[in-house]
């Protein structure tokens, strides 16, 4: 019913996301699991992501899985080595399941396809390409709030082109059912997004969504397009959460951001810890997001003791 | 009766730093504590330091503490993000305690004072602020040795106007009634010292202590102020422990140091493992009286499964 | 029976080695052991080395051992503070075993003599010297392969003289009997290992060996060299496993190389993975051997439950 790797939100059917934030929400109420035989992971962030690796290192020791520590940035394994030729090696060594941050979109297609590589992978974010355990978090945080997907307006704002969250977002939101909105700079607009959504100015997408999804904006990108004016503050007025756009939210409405914020950029810094701001709420939610798919994996390989509950669902 | 933080070890009524001197002698006798619950830490070194550190990670594993691991130096930590963000980010992910050094002189005071942040704080130094986990292993030395700090004369040699360490050890030792001597350069001995003791030439001071604390020389300060022709070789054979100076000591006084040590500048090489030397010594101690102050936290929070002996003192 | 420290294969008995390989292939059956009281194990690699690193921590970890995390290229250990130091001060702290790589050749030799030095030394590498665990899973994976070194001829094949594990192979593979050749660039080869061996042309070797150790290129030396236009293409040419010199192996023989490969450069990438080859077996076994070694200085402790079984043998 699971797979055994994570790669990518999108192949997974609706059915396996019910159950993955089923399992996340077990997990929030205390579930435990008991595993067959000792289980080893590694952290690969070839990328540095405080939050994200952290988030994953407290999962893995919530389920009482081993660590072995590396650090790609540090260490050796840049120089030279393929990433193939690392996992492997890992793998040799007896690592059975690998978290991979890697700058080069799509990393993960050759590694599936090579019947050589047994240990699981899970992508924690490639290029600009996907960040499904940031999804699956977002999925969680808007399903706690609404208690499904059904009539929601979700918008999405900022540098859509660059941002591997919008990407997993926009195409899982959308078969969910969701009516997407997407808002920030047009030049920033990926026109393969048409697919999911409608582009719309930031002052009327603000009106009607029910959950605002902010971006980061890579402040470097900012610099170095400034030719054109384009600077942090500019950023802010233009297409940011103001005050005064606050104001104009839906009621029920929740802004949502993957952190970490630039505040006075994306939202004016006294936002983002108001009751409406579920963005410390969404870290929470990592844990027990990745607490699921790390199972969901661990399932498929047959090394958790029972079946777990959930299990008898699909 | 505890604290829940641990940021300055003048927070600490003599009542509370007697309670914590003995848990760590209780450690160091083999004491165990028992966890209610799985108990989180990271240790945020935004300053290297091998030896804090590793003292801090090994008391938390004594303690059967899980650590996140996070290095502020490598990590993506340091760009931009505040360190209130970074500290209710960890918090969020579910760690619940963290022992941050951090270059910015009292740091602590503003997370100190915001609401928002449950998880606890142990501060590992900050700037050239305070050192109080340093400052607990070194009273632990000198009450090992003594068995109180009734009608001793302890002396602190060095760099006092940098020195954090100096810092908390000169205030707590005053308020033990202890007679607090100061020596070295006189341009490194700030004027508020004389609220807790005396400045004195080293070659008195040096007759007269029962402890003589000898404070790291930063050489880098050494060379930049070498205008003044004020070298390493120059600071050994004015205010150093030459082994001529060492002969005028007291049989029973003994020699400390926070290490590491730079060898025949601060103190002849052939010293450093002298029988009365305890600088081996203290860093054994560090892993007990980190012991205590965790726990002592831990036991604030609520987290240990039966009240320790200890506790019923106060 | 056995030692505390392991820092040379050579200052093995065979008897011992057999123990050892004996110890190494029932942990891969899944023999376990029991610790006596909490262990602690710091692996100081002031060199990176991605892969004995990660074998070392699950060694460790499959043992039980409890791993205090020190990286000295990144931490302050480096800066000024002498080894020895740095190991007296862990064990203050508590570690009663440390692993330890050093661009220093023989950097155990005052250490070993230093009687305040009662932790426990493990040599994962020191500069141009020895390499003496990774020697013991070649010999593993040799013996696994041959169930002894009788009648055998390996070949150990490149850069002779800069190669550590040439170095720690070519001595015990000698004085386990074993016919060693030698190959490669002559200006590589190093008129003391004629102790051992016999320097010969790599196609006349490649027919005549059951075992082809390939050792690693630094390719910085190539290129420092080129001035003879001696280049990694020419290396591969000249003395690398190309096809066609594959094709000249007895059947029976055995493709072994420390790693990481140059793919291309010592061996033709599409070699790495055939039958024939040990390379990722060789980082498998990595991790029994080091099983073994830990638990034959814990024996000599006195930090084993039991005497394991194979304490009866010797």
């Amino acid at each position: 019913m699971y797979n055994s790797n994570f790669l990518n939100i999108n192949d997974l059917s609706l059915n396996q996301l019910q159950l993955l934030l089923d399992l996340a929400r077990e997990f929030r109420k205390g579930k435990q699991i008991q595993l067959k035989r000792p289980v080893f992971s590694a952290n690969l962030f070839f990328e540095n992501s405080t939050r994200t690796h952290s988030s994953f290192q407290m999962a893995e020791k919530k389920l009482g899985i081993n660590l072995i520590d590396i650090n790609p940035t540090t260490s050796s394994v840049q120089k030279g080595e393929t990433l193939s030729d690392t996992v492997k090696t890992l793998q040799a060594i007896g690592v059975d399941l690998m978290v991979i941050r890697h700058h080069e979109t799509g990393w993960y297609h050759s590694l599936n396809n090579d019947k050589k590589i047994t240990a699981s992978l899970i992508n924690g974010g490639d290029g600009s390409g996907q960040h499904p355990s940031q999804s699956l978090l977002d999925l969680l945080t808007i399903y706690d709030e609404f208690n499904g997907f059904a009539n929601l307006t979700i918008g999405i704002v900022g540098d859509l082109a660059h941002s591997r969250v919008a990407r997993s977002n926009a195409e899982i939101l959308h078969r969910l059912g969701v009516r997407v909105l997407f808002g920030g700079p047009q030049k920033w607009y990926p026109k393969e997004f048409d697919a999911y959504g409608e582009f719309m100015a930031v002052d009327d997408l603000i009106k009607e969504v029910d959950v605002l999804m902010l971006l980061r904006v890579q402040l470097e990108r900012l610099t170095h397009e400034a030719v054109d004016s384009f600077t942090a503050q500019n950023y802010h007025t233009e297409f940011g959460l103001t005050l005064q756009r606050y104001h104009t939210m839906k009621k029920r409405a929740i802004i949502m951001h993957p952190a970490p914020v630039n505040r006075d950029v994306e939202i004016a810094s006294e936002l983002v810890e108001v009751p409406q701001a579920r963005i410390f709420k969404q870290m929470e939610n990592g844990v027990y997001a990745r607490m699921a798919i790390i199972t969901s994996i661990l399932d498929a390989k047959g090394l958790i003791k029972e079946l777990p509950v959930y299990a008898n669902t699909n």
